[in-house]
C-alpha cells in the first residue's frame, strides 16, 4: 500500500489530537458518524484507505500530544477511546518539529514554547521544507498533505509583493508573509497540497495561487465550517426560498478554549469574523442587519456555544422572529472534515488536479475561489466533482 | 381578461382573512413578501394574475369577515392595510354560503352556527356543489379551485368504501366521508381542482383519485407547511450532510387560535402530530426518539412559539445540542403560500394536467403522492415542473 | 462520637449513589458546593458532623451501587472522585435490603427483581421495622432518618381509613396504604424520622400525623425541589413585585433516566405535575393558564432540561415575554439537599421537635403544612428556625 | 387639591410619551398592571393622587410629543388608547421648552434641534432653573420633581471640583458637570427633587449630594431597573440560596430604539455597561467572569431583547447551565417605575426628607447610596420604610 504523509500545522491543538485520536479509532472499528466522506453518497468512490496516511506536524507550544488527547477525551466522556489510540498518538508526537513563529501576532508569539528561529522570509520557508522532506524520506511517503490547524492570525495588511511569483520570491529576504502563507509556499515548492482550515491568509493571494499552479500542487481554505456558520449557511435558505425577507441576523458566538483566548486578542478576531460574516448577504442577495461577536468565557472550556436571534419579515410586512442556540464541541465537529479534506486532496493529487479545489466549498466558511455559500448547493457540487472524476 | 374562482372551505377563518386583505394589498401594490411565486425564479413563467381571482366559499361559524380581518390585522399592526382592502373583502363576505357539518368532530361541530343540513353524504355533495355552480354562473368564472382552510377534522376510521369509486358511490347514501373529503368530492364532479391545506382527509383516497382522474380534475394537500415543521425539513439536512445522528428530536409547539383550540380536542390533534411527525425519519433514513406536541395557550392568540430540542451525536459519539424557538404568526405564513398554490393550481389547470399535483410538494407537511421531504429538493422539482411545463 | 443512622428508600438509585459518592468526597476535603447548610448563613449552627452519618437503605432493582455510581460519576466527568470513594460505596451495598413491593404502579412493579413480599400491609410494615432495627442495632446507632428516593407511585384514591390512627391500623390487615407511606409508618413506629422527596403520597395523611405525632417523630416532604420548579419558586416573584400580570406559563420537561421512564406511565407522571403545577398560583395570588408538561426523552440520560415560556402583561396590557432552558444534572442538584435534609431532620430530633417540619419547606416543591411557595421567604423562614433553635 | 409638579428631561422620548400616555389612561380608569405602588403592599399609604400631577419638561429633538406617542401607541397595539390620552399629551407639549446642550457627547449633541445654548455652566443652570420657575408659577404648583429621561450621556473624567460646594460652584464659570447634573443641580438650587433614570453622572457627586442637604432637597439614582439587570437581581438568588457557584454569566442585550442608537456609540455605551455589570459580584460576593454587552439591531424598534447564558457549578463540581431570553418594550417597563418614583419622592417630600433616597433602591440598577442588589431584599426594604413613614 501506498503511505501518504498528513502534516498538520498545530500539531498539539485540540483539533489534531481529536484528528489523531479519531483517526486510530476508526481503524479499530469506530462508527465514522461526522465524516462526510463516510455518507452513503461516497460508495464506490475511490478514497484513500485511512490505514495509508501517516501523521506529522509542527506545533510552537510544548506539552505533549498524548497527555493533551488525554485530558480531552476524558473531559468528554471519550477516555475508553484512549487505550486504542495510545500507541498511535505516541508515533505522531515523536514525529512534531518545532514551528515557526514569524508574524502571527502578540497573541501567538505569547504562545510560543518551541519554535525554529529564521532571520527572513526565505530561510522560514527552508526550514519547513527541510522537515517535510525529512518526513517524507523517513517514513517513505509518495506525496504529503499539509493542513493548517493553527490559531488565527491578524490579518496582514495587504502587499504588492502578494501580486506575483517574481514579486514575492524578490521580497522573500524580508519579511513579506504570515506563518501561513510561509507554510503554504513550503507545501507548493515540493509539490506538496495545502488545505487552510483556519481564517489566516494561507495560500489566498496570487503569488501563491501561480506559484501552487508552477508545481503542481493543489490547495484550498479557508475557516473550518462546523457551527454557527454551518447552520447559517442551511438555514437561510428557509427565508429564500419562502420569499421571507431577514430584517436582521445577530449572532454571539462564546467558547472557552485556546482557540477563544487567541480570538480574544481583537486582532486575530478580525479575520474570524471576517470570514463569518460575508455568508449572508451572498445567500439572501441583499444586506440585512447583521453581527458576528465571538467572545471568550472561560468556563465553557471545549464548548462553543453560539446564540442566533433571526429578525424577519412575513407577508404584509409582518415581523416575526426566530432563535437558535447551538452548543458544539467546536473539535469534534471540526476533525472528521479534517480527515474528509485529507482524503478528498489526496484524491485529487491521484487525478492529477492542480489548483483550488473549490469543490471542496462546503467545508469552509470562506470557500477559496468560490462564491456559493448554501451548504446543499456546495454538498450538490461537491459529490458531482466526486463523481465526474470517477468517470473520467 | 378571463376570470377564476377560488372557493374557500373556511371563508372566515384567519387564514381565508389574511389571504383575502394580502391579496388585496397587492392589488394596490404591496410588496409579495412570502409569496413564492413572486422569486426571481418564477420570473418568465405565465402565472395567472392576481386580479383574475374571484373569492368565495363556505363557512360554518357566523361572524363577518371584514370585521374578522380588520381585528387580526390591527391586533398585528397591519391596520394601516384595512381601508385598501375593505372593498374586496365585504365583496367575499356577500359570496359566503353556509357551510357542511358532517362528521368534524365534536370539537367543530360545536363551532357550527350556520351550517347547510344533509341528511345522506350524497345530499351534502350536492348541496355543495350547487353552491359552486352558482358562484361560476353568477361570477362568469370559466373555472374554480376550491382551497380546503377549515379547522383539522379527527382522522376517521379506514373504510372499506373508500377504495374505489363504485364502492364510495355506493355508500354515499349513508356517512363514508368526512367533510374535507365531501368538498373535495363536489369540486371533482365539476372538473375544479381541490386543494388540502389542512392535516384532514380530503382527497387522499383511492376512490377519489380515481374520480379527480375521471373528471380531469387536479388536486394536492396535505397539510400546509407553514412554522415548525418548515424548519425541520430544511435544518434536517445539517444532520444528514455532515453525516450526525441525530438521537433525538423534540419538538413543542404552542398556539393561542381557533386552530389551537380545535387541536385541544385529542382526537383533532391525531390528525396534525400524525403528518408532522413523519418528516424526520423521511430525510434521516432512519428513526431517532421524536416527538411532536401541540398544546393550547390562549393568550399567545394568532402567534405559534415552536421549542425544538435535538440531540445529536459527532465524531466518537459525542453528545451535542441544538435548541430553537420559532414565533410565527401562522396566517401570516399561511396566507401568501395559499395564494401560491391558486396560482400553481391554475398553471396546471391551463395545461392540461391532471390528478394529484406532486411537484407542489414543498409547500405541505405532508404531500400527497410524495416521499421526498427535503425542502430544498421539493423547491428545486416545483422549479423543474414549472419551467418543463413552461418550455412544452 | 454519636452515630446517626440513614435509611435510603431506593438505595441504587441515582440520587442516593450521588448522595453517597458527595457524602464520601465531602469527608475526603471535596468542596460542599450545592450544600445549603453549608452557606455562611448557617455557621455556628450546630450542625451534626457528617462523619456521625451511617447509610443503608431498601431497593427493588438488582445491580450494584457501586458500579451504578461508577457508571454515573464516569458519564458526568467525576470518575476521579471514584477511588476515594469506592470503599464507603461498598460498605452501604452491603447493607442494602430488598424492598417492599406493594401498590407503586405496574410500572415500579416491573422494575421490582429483589423484593420482600408481604400478604398485608401489617406483615409489611412489620417487614421493613425489622430491618431497620437490626440496621440500629448492628451499627449501634443512637437513632434514625429514613429519606424516600424511590420512584414515584401513582397518586392513590383517597380513603376513609386514612382519617385516624384507629381506622388505619383497622385496615392494615388488608391493602390500605401506598409503599411510600407503608415506609413512613414502619419509620414513626420505631420513632424515627422520615423525609419524603419524591411526590408520592409518603406521610402525608392525617393517620400518619398523629401517629408521627405519638411516637415522637419528625417527618416532612414531598418532592425534592432541584430543577424547573426551583426556578418558578424564585422567578415568580419578578412579575409579583413588579406588578406585572402572568398571562400563562407554560414549561416542559424532559429528561432521561430511570425516573423519566417511570414517569412516562401517566398514573406515575400525574403525582409529579400535580405537586410541580400548584406553586404558581400560590406565589402569584391568582390562577394564569399553566402547564407542566413531562416527557421521557431516552438520550438525554441524566440531564434534565426544561423549557418554560412566560407570556406576560405590562403597563397599559402590553405583552412581553421570557423564556428559559434549564439544562440540569436532577440527582446532582439532589443529592446535596438530601444531605441538608438529613442534617437538619437530626437538628430537629436533638432539640427534641415532633411532627410535621414545615421550616424545611425551602427543599421542597410542595411542602407539607406550608403554603408559602416562594423560595426566599422559605429560605428565611428556614434561617430564622435554625437560629431560633440555637438560641433557645 | 394640591398640585405637584413633574419635569422630564428627554420630554419628547419613548418612555416620557409611555409615561404620559399611562398617567392619562390611568386616570380613565385603566387597571394600573406594572405600577409598583398600585401592589397590595401600598394600600393604606397616602400616595399623591395621580390627579394632582402636572407635567412639562426639556427636550432637544424636535417633533411631537403626540405625534410620537401615537406612533409608540399603534406600534404596539395600544392605539385604542389614544383618544383618551391625546388632549392630556397635546397640554404637556405646550409645556415643553427646548433642553440645554452642554456636553453630552458627539452622538447626544448630533440629535440636538432646539436648545439653549448656555456659554457657562452656571448659565445653563440658570436658564434652566428660569423654566422651572416659570412652570410652578404658571401652574400653581406647589413643589416639583424633576425626572431625568434623557440618553445616555458618556462617562466624564472625575474632576476636582465636584468635591465640594464650593470648588463646584468656583468651577462653574466654565465646564464642570455634564448635563444631567446641571439639571439636577437646577432642581436643587429650587429645593426640588431630581431623579436619575438613567445611568448618566447626575447628582452622584459629593458636591451636589451636599447642595441637595443645604437646599432640602431629595434625590435618587442611577438607571432605571427594567429588564436583563432586573431579571439578575432577582435570579442571581436562586444561585446564593442554593450554594451553587456561577462560573460565568454572560449577558447579549440587543436593541432598536433611539437609546440604541446613542450607546451604539462606545462612549456612552460605557456608562450603561458598567451600572449593569457590578451587580453579579455583589449579590454572589466573588467575581465569576461575566460579560454585558449591549448591541443596536435596527429592526427591534422599540424591543429589547436580552439573551443570557449562565453557566453554574453543583455538587461534586458539575457544570451544569441555565440561559434566559427576555422580550420587553424597554419603555413599557419604564413607565409605570417612573410614576412609582414621582410618587415616593412626593411621599418623601411630604415627610419632610432630606438627601439620597436609598429606600428607593429597587427601580435601579446601580442604587444611589445602596449595596444591596438583591431586587427582593431592596423592595422589603422600600415597604418597610414606607411603612415606617407611615406610622410616624
Amino acid at each position: 500500500m501506498k503511505r501518504v504523509g498528513v502534516w498538520l500545522i498545530g500539531a498539539r491543538g485540540s483539533i489534531a489530537g481529536v484528528t489523531l485520536a479519531g483517526h486510530a479509532a476508526l481503524l479499530n472499528g469506530a462508527a465514522p458518524t461526522g465524516l462526510v466522506t463516510a455518507r452513503a453518497d461516497f460508495e464506490g468512490v475511490d478514497l484513500i484507505d485511512l490505514e495509508a496516511l501517516v501523521f506529522g506536524g509542527h506545533e510552537i507550544t510544548d506539552g505533549d500530544l498524548v497527555e493533551a488527547t488525554r485530558g480531552y477525551l476524558s473531559a468528554h466522556q471519550l477516555s475508553h477511546l484512549m487505550p486504542e489510540v495510545e500507541a498511535r498518538l505516541h508515533a505522531v508526537e515523536a514525529r512534531i518539529r518545532p514551528g515557526i513563529v514569524r508574524g502571527g501576532g502578540a497573541r501567538i508569539e505569547a504562545l510560543a514554547r518551541r519554535a525554529q528561529v529564521a532571520a527572513t522570509d526565505r530561510q522560514a520557508v527552508d526550514l519547513i521544507r527541510a522537515d517535510l522532506d525529512a518526513f517524507k524520506a523517513a517514513e517513505g511517503l509518495e506525496r504529503l498533505i499539509m493542513v493548517n490547524l493553527a490559531s488565527t492570525e491578524p490579518p496582514p495588511p495587504p502587499q504588492a509583493a502578494w501580486e506575483t511569483p517574481q514579486a514575492l520570491y524578490a521580497a522573500l529576504g524580508g519579511a513579506a508573509l504570515p506563518p501561513s502563507s510561509l507554510y503554504a509556499l513550503a507545501a507548493f515548492e515540493g509539490g506538496d497540497a495545502y488545505i487552510n482550515f483556519t481564517p489566516s491568509l494561507g495560500s489566498r493571494i496570487p503569488a501563491l495561487e501561480a506559484i501552487a499552479e508552477a508545481h503542481g500542487a493543489v490547495h484550498m481554505g479557508s475557516d473550518g465550517k462546523t457551527g454557527e456558520t454551518l447552520v447559517k449557511s442551511i438555514l437561510a435558505e428557509l427565508f429564500t426560498r419562502r420569499n421571507l425577507t431577514v430584517s436582521s441576523w445577530f449572532g454571539q458566538n462564546i467558547l472557552g478554549n485556546g482557540d477563544g483566548q487567541v480570538l480574544s486578542d481583537p486582532a486575530n478576531k478580525a479575520s474570524k469574523i471576517q470570514t463569518k460574516d460575508q455568508l449572508l448577504p451572498k445567500i439572501l442577495g441583499y444586506h440585512p442587519q447583521t453581527h458576528v461577536g465571538i467572545d471568550y468565557v472561560g468556563s465553557l472550556g471545549e464548548w462553543k456555544v453560539a446564540w442566533d436571534h433571526i429578525h424577519f419579515q412575513g407577508f404584509m410586512g409582518a415581523p416575526m422572529t426566530m432563535e437558535f442556540t447551538w452548543r458544539g464541541l467546536d473539535s469534534v465537529l471540526a476533525a472528521p472534515l479534517v480527515l474528509d479534506l485529507i482524503r478528498l486532496a489526496s484524491l485529487a493529487q491521484e487525478r492529477g488536479e492542480v489548483g483550488v479545489l473549490t469543490a471542496l466549498a462546503p467545508f469552509f466558511k470562506d470557500p477559496h475561489g468560490c462564491d456559493e455559500q448554501r451548504l446543499i448547493s456546495q454538498d450538490e457540487a461537491l459529490l458531482a466533482w466526486v463523481k465526474a472524476g470517477a468517470l473520467g
